[in-house]
């Protein structure tokens, strides 16, 4: 079973938009245990489009298209497959009536070209479009299966996972077919290249479950992949190699699955019934804007002080004037203040201080671009660090925004 | 003269990487001139690879691979490609020595497997990599023209613009080819439909330059296209249709070309010798984090207040708790109150405060999720909006920063 993904879209070809939906489909076919092969992209080109279709058709089992569903004679996905198949398209009054309602329900013009909307190939499923107004459309036709989704990215998600997985669970994975599962550690505070060395024999030996490295944005991710034939039997196969990594790497795991960094610290403010407050230079409530992407955020974030010029530093955080001149707004000293200052002003448990140059200007050869310095402040104490980051502006934000949240994961696990 | 861009990577097929390679190449083509018709992502896998690329030598002219340059014996695109040409890889004692003096420099060991990468097939172009350790090729034969680009993305981005264009344009562009040029206006405050509604005549019948409409985030950009001999003629060529669109909807153009609108909102600020403060509630910091994403920000953004809990918006902003009480937090008197207050504590020319219900808890029905009250204060008056968004808390949050922006753009045009 090997599976490719069409997209179909010249704004595609001319770079004008990402393309999202192949990651998502590819992340999703992975977790069905369906092997890619193959991802083409091909403008709205009926003769290019109706190619792509018979290559496919010819190298592969299973074919997902998206895009090209819509109204205008630029849509042409379902038209191209039903000539490639030699097939009709057949409208759906149903359908129409339903696209109909989705016009007036939002107040909207109905426009007759829409018509097209509601054509399908006979005996095929048609895929519900619960937030748009493209249905899609799955077929099984002799050696090679096709689902036909929408270009949007949430339409295409919300179909794809409520109507054509069930789908390829009836008519395409082969019975007997052992699925695939996955597990991943999640590690912060270790290079790549010291992590592949630590576990080196592992990498060279490994093979069930099979380990493989992501690097990105300040973490590593490790994979742990094999084939099981339910969830349990994968947990019993994988336990020794897990307990092996954890044992040599363990103080660097931050979480295991899904859960993300910020996920991880806001479970843990929770649990230890703390706050938390930040003070922000460099960063520009980057930090803070993280920390508030959680739903519920309010129950152990209260706020903070963006503080960008050192009159806010000194009047709202009681920076010292002194201390500023003495050490100068990015240094150590001033983190601290800043990460103790915030905390008495909002009344926290924790404040956090991030001070740093983020360039391209504004550094000199003893403080140059990207040294950062991050406070965290209890009451009991104040552990202050510094980092000497590359890259650009953007870069250097992220990555001081990481090492902070970095910082708290460290304390909130063993506080002090 | 048409193109096609292969992708090489496992990672890529397994949905654990997104592709943006892919999306920058396609610009950068399209800048060019060159029409780019298929996209391929092949995994690595020497039969499929060597495969792709008879296939993309038969249907394109020009053909460019991302990825698969790599030390390891699962990097197998340039391999792949001498099987496919039936020609040898010779090593170049200068890359190697180059390659060398990177591990050398960087503390790291240099193992021998690192010798692959400076392998080239015989007459080809190396193109160098300036921050990593993979070159590039670029190679011509017979009917087909070859770049192979390393994949991650910075090194393949610095090597495709500083190495692979001026190749390109030696070695690929026929003569007498007519560049590409586009143009374009971006638009807030005004729907799509509405755009195309407004401009719908021109999308009819404009051929030269062609009209293409691009919305997300919050905003929408249309471009203009045409082929011209130089920069001078297209914008001759425009002319007329620029001032029948600008005539028609100028009001709700925020930018002509590459600038964004916090570029925009930071050169208005700039000229008009104002500073800026905010204070945020639901947004918890994002609009700070935007309006100092860019360099030199110090000189017209003193800082924030992120007020989550009501104490703070008290204590530090000076909302009066009665406000609160009477009116809820989430209110366009305490919007104002909280632009005023941020205004008058930083000392700012303007206020912006933001207020709102990002969701998905925290609604009723008389203040559902995504009801979100902006204030802009400058000390000679207030103006507040609401907005009714719609989406997931992300989509809720980055939406009321695109109206903070837009409504501080407006501002900035005509104060008052």
């Amino acid at each position: 079973m090997n599976a490719e993904i069409i997209s179909v879209g010249t704004e595609i070809l001319l770079g004008q938009i990402l393309n999202t939906n192949t990651k998502l489909l590819s992340e999703r076919l992975a977790g069905l245990g369906i092997d890619v092969y193959y991802h083409t992209t091909v403008g709205d080109n009926m003769k290019r489009l109706q190619e792509a279709f018979k290559l496919a058709s010819a190298r592969s089992d299973f074919v997902i298209t998206t895009g090209g569903l819509g109204p205008t004679g630029d849509d042409l996905t379902k038209e191209a497959l039903a000539e490639f198949l030699r097939l009709p398209l057949e409208i759906s009054d149903d359908e129409v009536a339903r696209i109909k309602q989705f016009f007036t329900g939002r107040g909207l013009e109905w426009v007759e070209s829409n018509t097209k909307q509601a054509a399908f190939l006979p005996a095929s499923r048609i895929l519900a479009n619960a937030i748009g107004t493209a249905p899609g459309m799955a077929y099984k036709h002799a050696d090679c299966a096709y689902i036909v989704l929408p270009g949007p990215p949430r339409e295409m998600q919300v179909m794809f996972d409520n109507h054509a997985i069930p789908w390829i669970k009836e008519n395409v994975i082969e019975p007997g077919t052992v699925p695939l599962f996955s597990h991943v550690l999640k590690f912060i505070g270790i290079s790549e290249s010291k992590l592949e060395h630590t576990l080196k024999d592992l990498f060279e030996t490994q093979t069930t479950p099979t380990l493989a490295l992501l690097a990105g944005k300040g973490e590593i991710h490790l994979r742990l992949t094999a084939r099981a034939k339910d969830e349990g039997s994968f947990r019993t196969l994988i336990k020794p190699v897990l307990a092996e990594i954890k044992s040599r790497t363990g103080d660097f795991i931050f979480a295991e699955g899904p859960k993300t960094l910020t996920e991880t610290i806001a479970e843990a403010l929770l649990q230890n019934n703390m706050t938390l407050s930040t003070a922000e230079s460099c960063t520009g409530g980057m930090l803070s804007a993280s920390l508030t992407s959680i739903p519920g955020s309010s129950a152990y974030y209260l706020g903070s002080v963006i503080a960008y010029s050192n009159e806010i530093k000194t009047n709202l955080l009681g920076v010292p004037s002194g201390l500023i001149q003495a050490h100068g707004a990015v240094s150590e000293e001033v983190a601290s203040s800043m990460a103790r200052g915030v905390r008495i002003l909002t009344g926290s448990t924790i404040g956090i201080g991030i001070t740093g140059i983020a360039g391209p200007g504004g550094g000199d050869p003893e403080k140059p671009v990207g040294l950062v310095y991050i406070a965290i402040d209890s009451g009991e104490g104040t552990t202050t660090i510094s980092h000497n980051f590359r890259g650009n502006r953007e870069n250097i934000r992220e990555r001081s925004v990481k090492a902070a949240q970095h910082l708290l994961e460290r304390y909130l696990r063993e506080p002090r």
